[in-house]
């Protein structure tokens, strides 16, 4: 059993969890930093399509890189993390359920609906644990308004309203590949809502419009007896007071320095939940619920009228 | 070289340096937490008089534990972290500097002046760097605020205050052997005084009083043409408004939580001076800088009169 | 010509605008007081369906009460204020414009959109000046806001957010007479996205749910290269942290409270409209504008879908 | 009896009281305002030495111009509001409260402490009420402040820190009549101290030094179980999030704009007390406590040391 805060309150009773890393890109280094930084895991091994990104993640933080099927293979490892790019995930928790492991993959979990269920109903059948990386759900602040909520101390809830802008417009090589800003970015918006509401909506309606001036990451929640608001995180905390006005820090900049407080807490719970075998707190259902929604929104965009979740196929 | 900030952006291109960590209490624990989360840092090893605290420590970071003097010995070894009692620093900072490594040393260098004088002395025949632990100088919001005196955003400085509350008093193992608050505590705060003023006062007035309702943490800075505020870090974001009024998170509970991020970019720091050869971000001689203010201000609430900074011998 | 701000920086040139009030209930004493306060108007008189009423809120203010009529008759009054109940606004906007006053008239200019339009025309025929009291465009706030958008601080406009709720359910009483709240309250939000967008919407898509635990009166604009915020205006500034949190003030009550300036910055805007002979800043046009917002948004909610304004007749 | 707040909520049931006011300036033009604003009371005559500042004024608000001892002399006039030159207060408040006026004179009482406290016992000898204008005991968010720590919210207070900066350095013209900014501008703050304390200093140590970039207005007080902070009252409640960071409007300019409520309050509280005939809220003893205050500080900055106020004489 290991609790990681407050930190270094309570030590470690068991020996570091051996965990291996698939993918070594940009939020693979996100992972190889959370993983690295909880007392009570050990990043042995590093895997990457380019191997020299293997090396030099595996390097900094003093592991080693194999490929993927290696560490997929290898009895020492317990869990694996998935961090490949997304038309791998299904393959890959496939093959890392099959081979005995517990594993943490970063959404969304396909592009393809169909492919996604298919990944569903095969993990049910070996019963591994399999968490979706919906990080959000670990923001401390996002945390919190969800507790405030279930606690009653706003009432029944009314209206809710995710803002979620990037600081600037992705580049086109992203839009290639992401399958749409709906499936690879509102995704984590579509699992929010589901998350903070206990339960996913019976139709989306979506339109489409474009500005971006800084990472704005906000959630307000309306309720019968009260207001709940998360606000940005800012760069710091200074404030600055002048004859032209009074200013402060803009927001974080990005998604690296904005949730990586929720990624190690992310990846905490992960861990938290292999050890004491309680079910993962974001499921592969989960991720294809919110699969479903982002699917939903696109077709809405298109037909510029609701569409009910019950008519995505 | 090694850049660590943004997350990732761009990799190391030298072999971890290889990093050994005496003293496994809290700050200890903090500081491995701080070496292991760093992409260019190895820790290889912790030693602690408590041989089971080094060795559950050793443990949770896949490390091993070693006696200190095994540790300062060993010349794979190229920095040392000095996080142990008091009254060991200067004796470790000696044996660690003679043994040619680089080493970062907790705040306070000695409670007695003359002997952190004595280590001072012999530190610098040895041409060894020697870092004192003021990671409140690496807090982005600290830090953005001195920049923003330094680049004339403000004008003159004419009167800077800075807030510092521990959550609760102080227990009485600790008032027995810390040499009160002012050479312990309030130590951080003479430094940073003179991080941002640029220079030691002439001469220091105190009075004593007691009040704890959280870890009140903040600076204010009115210069000829404005004010800088660095405000309190709070534990989330999330702001409540009901009928009752307008509630937002009290303060981060204490040091480990709000300055965790400074003791990784103090950590950081370290590391760049000593790979590029620069001069200690903070040095031996502005550790003793500070005691002796410490000192003056234990005079002065005795004397009930200024104490001047020549005074003090 | 008359500068009412800074406070007694110019004084006035001309004799007091003598002003009759028709209307003394709850909206007929906010704008006594607005009156009273203005350097460059006299109240004269005062009347009321409730004569009781009329005579109350002249003795407060030191004047005289008089019949609607008899005000409107006087040829020494040269601007009078309707406060009345709505159903009256038309037939005194079109007696004191016959009889040759300025006028300020309460929203809505009716409940009936043709009978506005009548009203409308009839106006336009005499070419006397006639405001309609949308008070919130004078609110500091909000003003500061437009501003910031025509100057091209925040960029294209892209989505526009107006949250206005009030403390409370209004009183059965108010639901029997008000024309609904659409009508009677959300017109003012109609309005404000009128002036701030500049144009009114192509069409209006309505949902009504019920919550209400502050009077909750902010705008959010989020354009191009930025996002603007109005925020609440607090009771107090005054904000208390303990070891439970971090407290501040809730929102002012209600619009006597919140809206206060924003009725004195409108009899002042309307009072220098008239001295200069420029078009008043609210014209009855852009209050049949707003009501027919309105009604499209009655008729939206009763047939779930969009109803553009062009169907509105 | 007259209930001000809410507005409109209650009629007054008496007639409007009739008011002088003597002194036709900046501060005076400030106070008829306030006089005009509230319901119960009606400005009858406005006098100055600059008879066309008392006609302007006069017109202004549909009242006229006489000379003060014309003012003081009518026995129609049931109170006096002192806005005069600062060497003329002490003669009018005797001459005011000989002629059976209840009075409200600016502050301070007078440069002279001697000359205000002899006037202090010449009133004392009459009975008649006098309230010293300390308006910002009146502000909402100080009272809230005063209030919170009446009522035990935050313990026993340890550190009251005041600011109160201008946003400009005074004309050479003040600097020559004011007796310096302790006795006629620093004295708001001897005053707020006593209140919010409840008791005045043993002992007055001061220093100066010049910074002005706004109207800086806060007030921070520290107990034992919490923090209270009032903090600046800004221009609008605007914030403008761009790529450049995220700022907000600066504080009011100046005292008008930041206390006018404050003026009105204090108009209000003191219509209050001699309707009810209870104790003024501020006292002519108040007056010469703070020009206590303000002389033990002009001593202490001449002699470098703390001044206790038994020395003052």
């Amino acid at each position: 059993m290991i609790v990681s805060t407050p930190l270094g309150a309570v030590l470690v009773s068991s020996l570091p969890r051996k965990v291996g890393l698939l993918g070594a890109g940009r939020i693979g280094a996100v992972h190889a930093r959370a993983i690295t930084a909880h007392r009570g895991s050990d990043l042995v091994a590093v895997s990457d399509v380019v191997t020299d990104n293997a090396a030099q993640l595996a390097q900094a933080y003093g592991t080693v890189a194999r490929s993927s099927d290696d560490i997929i293979a290898d009895p020492s490892i317990d869990a694996v993390l998935i961090a490949t790019s997304t038309d791998t995930h299904c393959d890959f928790i496939e093959a890392a359920t099959a081979a005995g492991t517990a594993d943490l993959c970063e959404k969304p979990v396909d592009l393809d609906l169909a492919r996604a269920r298919a990944c569903q109903e095969k993990v049910a059948a070996t019963g591994q644990p399999v968490m979706i990386g919906f990080n959000r759900r670990f923001d401390p602040s996002f945390n919190t308004l969800k507790s405030a909520l279930t606690a009653g101390e706003i009432g029944k809830p009314e209206l809710l309203s995710i803002t979620s802008f990037d600081p600037a417009p992705p580049p086109v090589s992203y839009i290639k590949v992401s399958g749409g800003l709906f499936r690879d970015m509102m995704i984590h918006d579509c699992d929010m809502a589901n998350f903070i509401m206990g339960a996913a909506p019976a139709a989306v309606m979506a339109v489409g419009s474009g500005a971006a001036f800084c990472y704005d990451q906000r959630i307000e929640l309306l309720a019968s007896d009260g207001l709940l608001q998360a606000q940005n995180m800012l760069e710091n905390l200074v404030v600055k007071s002048t004859s032209a006005g009074v200013t402060g820090a803009k927001p974080q900049h990005f998604f690296l320095e904005r949730y990586m407080p929720a990624y190690e807490a992310e990846w905490a719970a992960f861990v938290d939940a292999v050890e004491n075998g309680t079910p993962m707190p974001v499921t592969l259902a989960d991720g294809v619920q919110a699969l479903t929604m982002a699917e939903a929104a696109t077709m809405s965009v298109k037909d510029k009228k609701p569409v009910k979740l019950v008519e995505v196929t």
